[in-house]
């Protein structure tokens, strides 16, 4: 079905992009056949464009001679889509990595693909405004990727996804075409959506080339707390006081007891003293009087739900640690078993106790480690197996609990993934979610960007027609 | 290209939806041929679902006939989009209208296409809930017009439009299935976005019988000012200083001298005194303690700006009036002339003087009266061209001003819609803002969706494919 690039197809990149821009050294191409999964296929040749047209000129030798095409970013996913599922080639983006306006007056950047977000966000900051998407990995992940998975974070809560910032696109067509989505403005409803259809593609659509962002005016002050509870229906139901209370926080943050523990293992005692069955990271940001009171308001509502111990961050250092100690939960789960499988699950948010009884399920039945915290204002919680990949009979239990996880999941009304997409991990789940007649629907608009089917296959949907 | 109706296919729709609700007596055919613009093409029959069962038994008798269909909710759009282009079958939804559900606590609301938006929000206020998307049409227009043209309104600024609060969606394809897309949750990546996509369509991708949206917490307070200054320049310069101090308005709208002459000629005076050249509208909400100090910083605003007065509503009585105020601005300009072509173009924020401007140099070349009001803080200004249909050499001056005001914003790196779509009105004028590359893949799309065109054929893309 797929070919191979000729040699003078080859030639003709070398010449457009420059020879040191095109490698197959297989170190080079073990890196780039991994992702932050561990998991996936060299290609047979990483490029290294400098511009869409660069793009363009290697999508249309890879469309003629019908070889797989991987775009790439910083390659932080969780699901294999910066990853080829074959050979064929990669398209790396490292070297677009410049900002090219940080336009104040209309609160806006325009940027290339491999920006790093957290680059990003300082150099925003540094002009007094605000780019608020933070996914954890954003000291390292590029803005295109976060474009292309649709990346969340803590802050989505009250400002949205990559997806609310995203005004307009430059993107190649997989038939080698340059088009230009939205553009500068906030509002636009001229034709279809093509900039929000892009977002969350996962690279099957269209190679993303510039990013034009809104930015927000930075908040002025930001203030956070941290509560912690007996058990995580007291923290939901603190969760549900604070809203009602009309607060909106800017982040709302729940971790559970293994994870408490997991943290305290590694000498981490910031969130929760010993003992707590699940803790609250409430952040509020805005002008400096309604942080106040909104601070205030929502710790009267986590006292109210019964909260063991309320402390608020007396000052940035404090808040800065707080969310390193929550950042660090990560770190402390991958040390506490060889392998974290990070499912990003979202059920409604009157669900997420069900949830968490689905997932107790599983840690009796199927005597896992599991460690949940997440984004709980959005029902958004982060799922991670704690396995050992050597030991056989546990990685069967836990792809059973996976497959049990994703059905409670869909049973709950929810969603199998909220921030990292389907790539090639998700993909024997997608019915779950997905009807027969969506997934075909779907499939044409694939079909209608790409008609070869070369950009990024094996990605999203099973490979045998549906 | 298109057919007709055989009689048996008509006995067959009456047989599943009721006689009653299969209808082509002439004053129907007219009422339903006709939306706010006041231009169409009636229908040979028009049909009232009362089901998604019932829309998909119509759909999959006229695609087997090819006879075109034209999804309609109340009619109040701008650009012919729930009118036929030619005859054929309107799928009038006015008895798909009930609220099914307003979930507290998962803050959602489902419903059926028919509620009017500005019943569900009271349904949702009383229930200490808040849906914020607000056009001007609120009292009448249907939520799955809303959602089909992606409606914005004055709190888009703070709030965002209608796509922001949609989570899901339940469609019948032109092909007759019945699809689910995105859920009840405010976070979702499994496949492409078919929600955010089917939203701004215009009712030529598939027809909505229930929306899913997402609600937030009722502020707890609101409150708004009212200043006026000696131009534009000047209020949008005090824009800059609202959102420079660090405050999210609302709602921030613009009002310029025609728009205020016309209100006072009506006998309103609420918004600015005579001799204004232009007026703000700042309303802020949240915490009541949030809510006075940024309705402070926002009169300083306006005042370093050099306003000449500002103006703070003292109570909610005088916050009504002062909004109903600004809502008969449309009924004052209606007044003005026999007919107000009203245009919703958006610039970046930055180049509204610029927006004006050109609005200057079509008033003065070609002799028009041209009213603009909006929504300042998003760029997004109605622009309104105010006529007498009986004068043809006017209509034909209104003409030529409308399409260099479509290439004036093109230039200013604006876009033609901002809330309106593009219906019949605006195709000529489509490829000023979009490469032929885009609407090719544009009309991909739509050929994904509906191979046989017979859902509102006529719309978006001019007839003659590009």
């Amino acid at each position: 079905m797929f070919g191979k690039l000729s040699a003078p197809a080859v030639r003709e990149i070398e010449r457009v992009l420059g020879t040191k821009h095109v490698r197959r050294d297989a170190p080079l191409r073990r890196e780039y056949g991994e992702d932050a999964l561990g998991r996936g296929h060299p290609p047979d040749l990483v490029v290294f464009p400098g511009s869409a047209a660069d793009v363009a000129a290697v999508v249309r030798l890879c469309a003629a001679q019908r070889v797989p095409l991987t775009p790439r970013g910083a390659g932080t996913g969780y699901t294999g889509g910066a990853v080829p599922s074959r050979g064929g080639v990669v398209l790396a983006l490292d070297r677009m990595d410049r900002i090219k306006a940080i336009d104040e007056a209309n609160l806006l950047a325009v940027v290339e693909p491999n920006v790093v977000t957290g680059a990003l966000q300082a150099a925003v900051e540094r002009a007094g405004l605000f780019y608020p998407p933070d996914p954890a990995s954003l000291d390292r992940s590029a803005i295109g990727g976060n474009v292309a998975e649709c990346a969340g974070g803590p802050r989505a809560f009250k400002y949205g996804t990559t997806r609310r910032y995203v005004l307009g696109l430059e993107a190649v067509l997989p038939t080698g075409e340059i088009i230009r989505t939205g553009g500068k403005t906030v509002k636009n409803v001229v034709g279809y959506d093509l900039t929000q259809l892009l977002i969350g593609s996962e690279g099957t659509l269209a190679i993303i080339t510039e990013i034009t962002l809104r930015l927000v005016p930075r908040p002025a002050a930001r203030r956070v707390l941290r509560a912690w509870f007996a058990n995580v229906e007291k923290a939901v139901a603190a969760v549900r006081g604070v809203l009602a209370a009309g607060v909106v926080p800017a982040a709302l943050e729940l971790v559970d007891a293994v994870c408490l523990a997991a943290a305290r293992a590694r000498g981490g005692a910031g969130i929760a003293p010993d003992g707590a069955g699940a803790a609250l990271i409430v952040e509020v940001d805005g002008t400096p009087r309604a942080v106040d009171e909104e601070l205030r308001r929502a710790a009267e509502a986590c006292e109210a739900a019964g909260a063991g111990g309320v402390v608020a961050a007396r000052d940035e250092a404090e808040r800065t640690a707080l969310w390193q100690a929550r950042r660090d939960l990560s770190l402390a789960l991958r040390a506490a078993a060889p392998r974290k499988i990070n499912h990003d699950v979202v059920v409604p948010q009157a669900r997420i106790p069900d949830l968490f009884d689905a997932v107790d399920g599983l840690r009796r039945d199927l005597q896992l480690d599991i460690a949940c915290f997440g984004h709980v204002g959005d029902g958004n919680i982060h799922v991670n197996l704690l396995v050992d990949p050597e030991d056989p009979a546990q990685m069967a239990r836990a792809h059973a609990a996976e497959r049990r996880l994703f059905e409670a999941v869909v049973a709950l009304e929810g969603s199998i993934s909220g921030e990292h997409g389907i790539g090639f991990t998700k993909q024997p789940y997608l019915h779950l979610e997905l009807s027969a007649e969506t997934i075909a629907l779907m499939r044409r608009l694939k079909q209608a960007f790409d008609p070869h089917g070369i950009l990024n296959p094996g990605k999203i949907f099973p490979e045998v027609a549906s």
